[in-house]
């Protein structure tokens, strides 16, 4: 793919996507596996499959290590999931969950150059998903998580990293996060702000909103409210789960208490992550100059045209609409440049690195309506992979 | 790939295959996932992703059956192995298993034209095994057993079979059956026999030895002795498993007991499927114009050259001697047939249909040195999916 294909101009035909051309898309699947070299002489067989691969188990029998250079394991990402959090449709079951992890897969391959492979599981136990990935670890050498449920998938990712050691990662939280971080990032570059000053609210308290919370504090946001169906997450309301709680705890420094129009007040940035809307009025009362990200997928929390009255910047997760922040910027960089280092861990500086790399990426074209680079620009994950990779090396999980 | 790339004439290089050429022929494992349709363009990305996968994501969510034709589960293959009885190596372990599996997936596709992912685990407990598959049972549409000591391999595959509703097939068992028949088949008809009136003496009482005599009873062959490494195996001896204890009942009416002097004295076939050696001189006990099977791989029982002495007809699983009689004659074939008649098992009329799909394609060209098709004759796996497909429509286990 060369750069010029893969401008934001679409093709000849700008109409919308019809359901015949999706389902087309889908026919048989989005994914096949091949052989890296053909077979097509004894010789060929002899080499790949008996007597020859007997060479090669046992070298892998003898030292343990081989298997890395000998297998496609070490640089293969398992992308899993329960089908409990399915893009905006919720709990549709590991089945139906199933076309996004093959586009997922296809979308490490275009953009990261990395195999992978769809398991998708039928239960929902924590402890039975963790068990059953130890049982398959030598089969792969990377787990991206999926469309799993909050705040069961903290749970997971967290026993998940504690059982493995390779890279894992919940892509919802820290895809979304990383490439938020960027944009937001981006968006100040253009206002010639600073990130850390700016007063942010987001809408959401998932797998997303908690990721986003954590990401925009360790780049050094201090004022950050998190609101979730029931509204402002504060120190003083009962029943939060321990996730909520935390976050009461470390965010809403200025104990603001009740609903979207209390937190929008005079807020600098708006970031959605709930799937709800969100009442036009409420963006009048931001500050001067505010920034909107309504990020849910398909329908954003407010149409990005309403909000550009109010707002300096918009962005969505739409790719008809201007600045569109989508998570394809972040993971097949993330992942290829975990694996390219051989890391065992994804950590926090690795995330941090790869929103940098992003905004470095966008940094020469920058301006209201390109916070962000588009989702095709096949600069991205390079960068993005090596940057990781130094961090990796840097933080030493590697080796 | 043309048949007349597929001769069994090497190629121009006729020279041993060399550890060299074996290792460069593994380097970064030989598989790879692809995308069915390239993403170049927003618009590609908005079918294959977001938004576009939104929709074919609810359709299945509305409709399970749908997963069928807009996934690619329902027609993938599971490799699956636990690395306890890895080709001639023995338990090598799961990782060590795996240049195996994905040299089977390889052929899956080259013959079959089936995708397979290769899934090794890290545990030999038979439960474990099954609750890791039934777990993941959305994510594939069959399953593969491969390299899998035996006895543990009999109650896997019954659980299995048992717990999924999907074709299940221990290769080692049943694709070893499969292509024995059909090369026993083979023989007879060069030598004008019938194959009911044989005596037939099968060394070795693992997963081949059990599944042939099980396949070679179905045929019709009245007299089959087993031996194991303690001799031939008869209803007077102590301490048999239960697999077994059963030969001993369903075997050697005539009741042998002893070694393998004493089993072949007389006997029509040999059938060497135990990984030991075999001195010359019991094949000259045998009957007139005998049949001498050494498959242990990668050293036969007897020199092939050595057992032509004795034998009219003489075979191994190596490519380098005429006669090959290799698994990749069957299991492509058998999946992709049962795969396409979307049958949820795999039965014995299934397999016997496969045998005489293999024969009938020899047929055209039998001599003593051509008993079987040559493994890399792409006419073989059509003729046996079209065999097996068949058979599972006659025997109802399709829809």
């Amino acid at each position: 793919m060369t750069q010029a294909e893969t401008t934001n101009t679409a093709r000849d035909d700008s109409s919308p996507v019809t359901d015949d051309e999706i389902f087309a898309g889908h026919g048989g699947g989005k994914l096949t596996v091949a052989a890296k070299r053909p077979i097509s002489s004894p010789r060929d067989l002899s080499v790949a499959y008996t007597p020859g691969v007997a060479k090669v188990s046992r070298a892998i029998a003898e030292d343990a290590s081989l298997a890395k250079r000998y297998t496609w394991a070490d640089r293969l990402v398992a992308v899993v999931s329960d089908g409990t959090a399915v893009l905006g449709l919720g709990d549709i079951g590991a089945s139906a969950s199933l076309p996004v992890m093959e586009g997922k897969s296809v979308l490490f391959k275009t953009f990261g150059g990395l195999d992978s492979i769809p398991l998708v599981l039928d239960t929902t136990d924590v402890d039975e998903i963790v068990e059953t990935l130890v049982r398959l670890r030598p089969s792969f050498g990377a787990v991206n998580l999926e469309d799993i449920a909050a705040p069961r998938c903290f749970e997971l990712e967290d026993k998940l990293k504690a059982a493995l050691d390779c890279p894992v990662m919940h892509d919802d939280q820290h895809g979304t996060a990383i490439v938020t971080l960027a944009a937001l990032r981006g968006a100040n570059l253009v206002l010639g702000r600073d990130i850390a000053g700016q007063r942010v609210v987001i809408s959401g308290a998932g797998a997303a909103g908690v990721a986003c919370t954590k990401i925009l504090q360790e780049a050094g946001v201090a004022d950050v409210t998190v609101l979730d169906s029931k509204g402002i997450i504060h120190a003083g309301r009962e029943g939060l789960n321990p996730v909520k709680a935390k976050l009461a705890e470390t965010t809403n420094a200025a104990g603001l208490t009740g609903g979207l129009a209390e937190a929008l007040r005079g807020a600098d940035v708006f970031l959605g992550l709930s799937g709800s809307t969100i009442d036009e009025s409420l963006l009048g009362a931001m500050a001067e100059g505010s920034i909107v990200f309504a990020l849910s997928n398909p329908d954003p929390e407010v149409h990005p045209e309403v909000a550009a009255r109010y707002a300096s910047i918009v962005a969505t997760g739409r790719s008809d609409f201007p600045n569109q922040i989508n998570n394809v910027l972040a993971f097949p960089g993330v992942f290829r440049g975990a694996l390219d280092a051989g890391a065992r861990a994804i950590t926090e500086n690795m995330k941090l690195a790869a929103a940098d790399a992003i905004v470095a990426v966008a940094q020469d074209d920058l301006g209201p309506d390109r916070i962000v680079p588009s989702p095709l620009d096949p600069r991205v994950a390079p960068e993005v992979a090596a940057a990781v990779a130094k961090a990796a090396v840097e933080d030493g999980v590697t080796g």
